[in-house]
C-alpha cells in the first residue's frame, strides 16, 4: 500500500480548451515570477524526477519553453553506473547549486540516482538508509540557507506504464530495459514510495503528479512550481523563521583551552632529525596514497600568528608538487558569495589520489563570522551540524580528513606580532586588524571552544597542536599526518 | 646538431659552499618578489618541462619550498594517453590559467604533451606542425594580455641520462620505459630541439638548463625565474609596448551592412509550418549528435532588440533539456575579470555530445568593449586573431560552430523599443542605456562590419539573419542550425 504515490489520483485531467486557457495564464505568470526570482539573493532548485516513461524529459522541455530558458540551467546526470567515482556522491550536486537569483533544474539527481542504485543492487538497504539521511540533511541545508527547493515526482500506474510500453514496442524508442522495468514494477514502486516518504518534509515536500495525461501533467507541474515560488517570494526573512529551531550552545567550559599544555618544545638537533624523518615518511606515504587513489583533506586553523603558514610549508614541500593543492581561504569572490557558504569548499575537494590543504577553512563560519557578526546566530549555530555532515560526506567517500588547531597564548602572540613588525619580509603580515582581533580574545576563546567541542568526530577529529614552540608544532603536524596516512593505507 | 639544447653547456656548476650562499640569497629575493607579484593584476605562468629523468619534479618541489606555496598552484596533467578527450586540447590549460597576481606552475603541459604524443605516434608530423603554431598563438595571447610566461627546459646529455638510468636500474624507481627512452634518445632529442626552436620567441623564450647537477639545476631555475620576474615587474604598461604591432583596420566598407536585404518576411501559416518542421528536425539531429558525441557551439549576436532572445527560445525548446546549456553573457564576475578575457568562454565550452548556446559572446570584445572604450585599441585589434584562433581550437576538435548576426535597421529598433515600453512583461528589457547606445550607431556599424569581415572563417562562418520580420528570422535560425548539423553528422 503506497502512501505518497497514491496522491496523484486526486488530480484533474483537463479538456483541450481548458488546458489551452490554463497554459496561457500559467506561462505569463511563470515568466513574471521568474523576473522576481532573478532579484532574490537565493536560488530556486527544481527537482523533476519520476517513474520510467512518466515524461520527465517532456515536462522539463515544456517548462523550458514556458520560462525564459536563458536564465535556467538544467543539470542532468548520467546513469548511476557512469557516475564519476573520483569525488563524493554529493560533490557534483553541490558543484551545480545555482547562485542566488538563478534557477536550477535537476534531473536524474540525488534521489533518482539513489533509487536506481538500490534497485540495481549497487548499494545495500543499509547504505540506502544512510543515503536518505544525507539527502534530508542536504535539502535541509539548502532550505535553511534560504533556497526554494521544489521536488516533483511524476508517477504512472502499472496499467498506464504497460500501455505506454506497448505503444512504443515496435518503434525505435523502445528499450529492452522497458520490459525489465515493467517486470520489476512492484518492487520499484515500493522502493520509490519508501524513498519519497523518507525524504518528504514540511520544508522540502514531494509533489506527486500523474504522468498519464501529458498536457495535464505539464499544467500540474507548472502550477506546483508557480505556487511554491509565490509562497517563497512572499516569505518572511529566513533567519527569523529558523531561529526557534536552534538553541545557543551552553556557555563554553573555559578549561578546555586553558588545559592545553603549551610547554612542549624541542631543540634544534631533535627538530632537524625528526622533521627530516617524518617528512621523508610523508613523501613516501603520499606517493603511495596517490598510487592507491587515497584522497586527503588537511585543515589548518589556529590563533593568529600561531604558525600555520610555516607548518603548511613544511608539509607541502615534503610532498610531490603535482599531487597536492593549497587553498588559502580569504574573502569569498562575488561568485562564491552568491552561493551557499559551503559551495566554495566543495569546489576544492580533492579527487581520489590527491591532497587539498586548506589554509583556514569552512570553520571561518563559526569563528570569525560568528565573532565579527558576519553570520547571524542562526547561521553559525546550524553550521556545526552542516559542517559535521559535510565532513561525513568526505570521510564516507574514503577521504582522510585531518584538522589542526594551532594554539599559542596571548603573550606569545604579542611577542610574534612585535617581531613581525621589525622583520622586513614579514611586515606585510601584520596589520591593525590583528591588534583589533586581540581585543576580542574572550569571544574567540568561546567560539574556538564550541567549535572544538561540537565538530570533533571519530573520523574527522581535531588535533590540537601546542605551537608556543614552532619547531615542536611543525614536527607534530607532519607526524600526525604520517600517522593518519599509515593507519589508512 | 641541436640548436637550443646545446645552450645548457655554458652553465656553471656550483661548489657546495657557493651553492649554499647562492640559495640563501635567492630564496629571500624570490619570496620578496612573490609579494610584489601578488599585487599585479596579471598572472605569472611558469612552465617547467624537460627530458626524462632530468629532474622536473625535484625542481618544482624545490621551488615550492623556496617560494610561499600557499599562493602557487601546480597544474600537472596526466600522461598523454589519459587526456580527457571530451574537450579541445587547450581547454584544460585555459581552465587552469591563474588569475591576476597568482602564480601557476605547469608540468606535463602543452609542449611536453605534444612531444610525447608525437614520439608515441599519437599525432602525425603534420599535426605536430599545426600544434606548434597553436602553441605560439596561445603563449602570445597570454603574453599580449600582460602575463609573464617563463619556460624552462631541463636537459640531460646522453651520457648523463645513461648514468642516471644505470643508478636506479636495481631500485624500485626503475621503469622499463627508461630503457626505451634511452634507446630512442637521439630521435627524442631531435624532436625536442625542433619543438623548442619552433616555440621559442622573444617574448616567451625557452631557457635550457642542465639537469646534471641537481643543486646547480635548482639554482639556475630559480635565477631564471627571478630575473624574468624582475624584468616583468619593471615593465612598461603592456598596451604601449604592443601598440606598434597592430594596425588599425582600414575604414569599414559601409556597404556590407547596407547591402543586407532586410525585406524577407513570411506569413503566419508559413511560419507555423516551417518552424514546426525545422524544430522537429533539430530535435532529432541533436539527439543524434548527442549519441555520436558531436558538440555544438551557437553564438547569438545582433543589434539591440533584434530578437536574439526569441530566436534562442525557439532553438532551445526544440532540444532535449539535458543536452544543451544557455550562457547569457553579461558583466564578468570578479573571478572572470581577474583572468584573460577568453577564460570565461573556455569555461563553458561543451563536452562532446553537448550544445552550448551563447547569448552574446566573446565578440563583446570587438563590439561593446571597442565602442565604449572598455578595451584599449591594442586589445580589441589583436582580439580578431585571438578569436579566430579560439574558434579554430574548437573546430579542429570537431565542434560545430554556428554564429548568428541578427540585423534590423534603426527605424525598426526604435519601433521595438517603444513597443517594449508599453508591454508589461517587456518593460524591464528597456533602459536609458538602450537609447544611449543608439546614438553610437555609426561606431557600432563600423565595429560590426570589421567583426563580420575579420572573423568569418570557413569552419566558423557568420550567418547574417535579416530580422526585420521576427518570424522569418526565427525560421532562418533554426533552419541554419539544421543544415549545419546535417552536414556534420
Amino acid at each position: 500500500m503506497t502512501k505518497l504515490l497514491q496522491l496523484y489520483k486526486d488530480m484533474p485531467v483537463y479538456e483541450k480548451d481548458t488546458a489551452k486557457a490554463l497554459i496561457k495564464g500559467l506561462r505569463l505568470q511563470l515568466l513574471q515570477l521568474q523576473f522576481q526570482v532573478a532579484k532574490q539573493d537565493k536560488p530556486v532548485i527544481l527537482v523533476i524526477a519520476g517513474d520510467d516513461r512518466a515524461g520527465r524529459h517532456e515536462t522539463i522541455n515544456t517548462l523550458m519553453g514556458w520560462l525564459d530558458p536563458r536564465f535556467i540551467r538544467v543539470n542532468a546526470y548520467g546513469p548511476a553506473e557512469k557516475l564519476d567515482e573520483q569525488k563524493p556522491f554529493f560533490w557534483r550536486y553541490w558543484r551545480d547549486i545555482p547562485a542566488g537569483g538563478h534557477i536550477g533544474i535537476y534531473m536524474r539527481a540525488w534521489t533518482s540516482t539513489s533509487v536506481v542504485q538500490y534497485l540495481n543492487d549497487d548499494i545495500s538497504g543499509k547504505k540506502l538508509k544512510r543515503r536518505l539521511a544525507y539527502i534530508r540533511q542536504f535539502e535541509k541545508s539548502l532550505h535553511d540557507d534560504g533556497a526554494l527547493v521544489v521536488k516533483i515526482w511524476l508517477h504512472l500506474s502499472k496499467d498506464a506504464h504497460q500501455e505506454r510500453v506497448d505503444e512504443i514496442r515496435d518503434t525505435s524508442f523502445f528499450d529492452p530495459k522497458d520490459e525489465l522495468a515493467l517486470k520489476n514494477f512492484d518492487k520499484a514502486i515500493e522502493t520509490i514510495d519508501h524513498v519519497l516518504c523518507e525524504t518528504h518534509s514540511k520544508d522540502t515536500p514531494w509533489h506527486v503528479i500523474s504522468g498519464e495525461d501529458p498536457t495535464s501533467r505539464n499544467i500540474h507541474a507548472g502550477q506546483t512550481i508557480l505556487q511554491a515560488m509565490q509562497k517563497w517570494l512572499a516569505r518572511a526573512p529566513v533567519a527569523v523563521a529558523a531561529a526557534e529551531e536552534y538553541e545557543a550552545p551552553p556557555p563554553a567550559d573555559p578549561n578546555l583551552l586553558d588545559s592545553i599544555d603549551l610547554s612542549p618544545e624541542i631543540n634544534k638537533e631533535e627538530y632537524d632529525s625528526s622533521l627530516k624523518k617524518y617528512r621523508e615518511q610523508l613523501h613516501q606515504l603520499m606517493d603511495q596514497a596517490h598510487e592507491q587513489g587515497q584522497a586527503v583533506v588537511c585543515v589548518f586553523e589556529g590563533v593568529d600568528a600561531a604558525g600555520k603558514g610555516g607548518a603548511i610549508r613544511r608539509v607541502a614541500s615534503a610532498i610531490d608538487a603535482g599531487i597536492y593543492r593549497i587553498v588559502p581561504v580569504a574573502k569569498p569572490t562575488d561568485e562564491e558569495y552568491a552561493h551557499h557558504y559551503l559551495w566554495r569548499f566543495w569546489r576544492h575537494i580533492p579527487a581520489n589520489g590527491m591532497m587539498t590543504i586548506f589554509d583556514r577553512s569552512w570553520y571561518g563560519r563559526v569563528l570569525v563570522e560568528r565573532v565579527e557578526e558576519l553570520a547571524t546566530p542562526e547561521q553559525w549555530m546550524r553550521a556545526y551540524d552542516e559542517i559535521n555532515d559535510f565532513e561525513e560526506q568526505l570521510t564516507i567517500h574514503g577521504i582522510i580528513v585531518v584538522k589542526f588547531w594551532l594554539h599559542i597564548d596571548q603573550d606569545e602572540q604579542m611577542a610574534r606580532f612585535k617581531a613581525r613588525e621589525i622583520t622586513p619580509h614579514k611586515m606585510h603580515k601584520i596589520t591593525d586588524e590583528d591588534y583589533r582581533n586581540r581585543e576580542k580574545w574572550p569571544q574567540y576563546r568561546e567560539a574556538i571552544h564550541d567549535m572544538l567541542e561540537k565538530t570533533s568526530s571519530k573520523k574527522a577529529p581535531w588535533t590540537i597542536i601546542p605551537a608556543q614552540d614552532k619547531k615542536y608544532a611543525r614536527v607534530e603536524v607532519v607526524k600526525t599526518l604520517v600517522k593518519a596516512l599509515k593507519e589508512a593505507l
